[in-house]
């Protein structure tokens, strides 16, 4: 099976459906894995420090204390005091997003669609008993979310290289409230132009069973016309960002047996 | 002279010293000019709607709504409730930062020197009169900051192109609070790694002066390392965010006399 972590219990799971939301409470040294049941399909992603919610996961103090923009494994995350919340412990695809704001209703209304169910709303539903409201959202990590960077600056959203089951597996290093949304998008690529659904779990702290060998990645080319895919390379990397040859893109590979979960 | 704005007599003006902040009201219409006096000099910038302050500017609904990470002449700054707060009108630099968390006491305390001045507490301390505190300041758009984004996603702080009383001119399309802090970090290149003054005016609703002319700019080159800085281009264009070879960093030019202002 694709997911070692199914051989572990976990102590609280939830099933997100496109347009919904939610929140669930994670311990210091507690694992929160974040699934893509069906395959590219985004995940929004936001943190609050319980007992203190004006502390939050801060995408912009993220990317400076990492001098980088995408998160990868092995990146500590951050809050707005510059505090250590969350270490990523596993990625199963090595391309999510933290420019993008959460999709909301004025963004829909621009594409044409006014009262689309969105993110921006789902999370503000599922936080609302811990106090936070809409305007408190902060920008979010858009988890399996695959913009590529243009050579001005551009953006340009695609469709995700998640598959069936992918995850991230994030180590809370502080008690935190985490917010889940189940992007609806479905006017651009975010999801593949077809949402799905997300499932989320938290697992207590313990060993992990051991990580899933890595299916050969593809090696540095020269010439990225001529990159062979399936060139074997010792350990995954993050995705190139900039290339437009789809053939310099490289995926971080996971075990697959074909069975399912 | 270099700015035609001088022209014109501000109805308010602050002068910033390196670790200040200042806070300055500007209504719908009026135009807010954020100038480096010596050059080289980065302006921390947030601001939020006058009589609601959980309306404020956000880079990430910015970067979402403009498809683009690069704050630039003509792109609209966008609020978290996704409404547009100003218009870039003028930048005589091209070359600016919306991706770094403000410099803050802990980021300091990594580098060495405890206790240093910081954008963030300078920005919490010229708001607090509107009841915006530390942990409320958000992510803010860095004026004149110079960040390289490489093909992985890593990100390098390089001297500003910014020279000696370069600005960006603002108009406001709400009635907003701005925040302008001068930048203290003098141990990355932030600043030159020489932090200097800013002047922050604002200006009527009225007509501006002309244009002033553009100074000739780099053509495109096929190979970098060959590019003339000097050769003639019809229209400004934001700097090239990826090469690694200087060559290729254009730079919007700016009528100079000599004289100084």
């Amino acid at each position: 099976m694709s997911d070692p972590l199914t051989e572990k219990t976990p102590i609280r799971a939830r099933h997100i459906r496109p347009g919904q939301g939610q929140a669930v409470e994670v311990k210091t040294g507690q694992l929160l894995q974040i699934q893509t049941l069906q395959g590219k399909q985004v995940a929004d992603f936001v943190a609050f420090l319980q007992g203190d919610t004006e502390e939050f996961l801060s995408t912009s103090v993220t990317r400076a204390s990492n001098a980088n923009i995408v998160p990868q494994r092995g990146m500590t995350l951050f809050s707005n005091r510059r505090q250590a919340m969350f270490e990523i412990v596993e990625d199963t695809v090595g391309r999510h997003d933290m420019l993008y704001a959460c999709c909301d209703p004025v963004r829909y209304e621009t594409l044409g669609a006014p009262g689309h169910a969105n993110c921006r709303e789902a999370l503000a539903e599922s936080l609302a008993s811990y106090g936070i409201g809409y305007d408190r959202i902060p920008s979010p990590i858009n988890w399996f979310m695959n913009v590529a960077i243009l050579a001005r600056g551009e953006l340009e959203i695609r469709e995700p290289l998640a598959e069936k089951d992918d995850y991230v597996l994030l180590r809370a290093l502080k008690d935190v409230i985490a917010g889940v949304s189940a992007c609806p998008q479905d006017l651009v690529p975010t999801n593949g132009s077809n949402p799905t659904d997300l499932a989320i779990r938290v697992y207590r702290d313990e060993p992990l069973p051991p990580t899933p060998m890595m299916e050969p990645a593809p090696a540095p080319a020269e010439d990225p016309a001529t990159a062979q895919i399936t060139a074997p390379k010792p350990t995954p990397r993050p995705a190139i960002l900039q290339s437009t040859a789809e053939a310099t893109v490289t995926r971080i590979g996971r075990v697959d047996s074909g069975e399912t979960t």
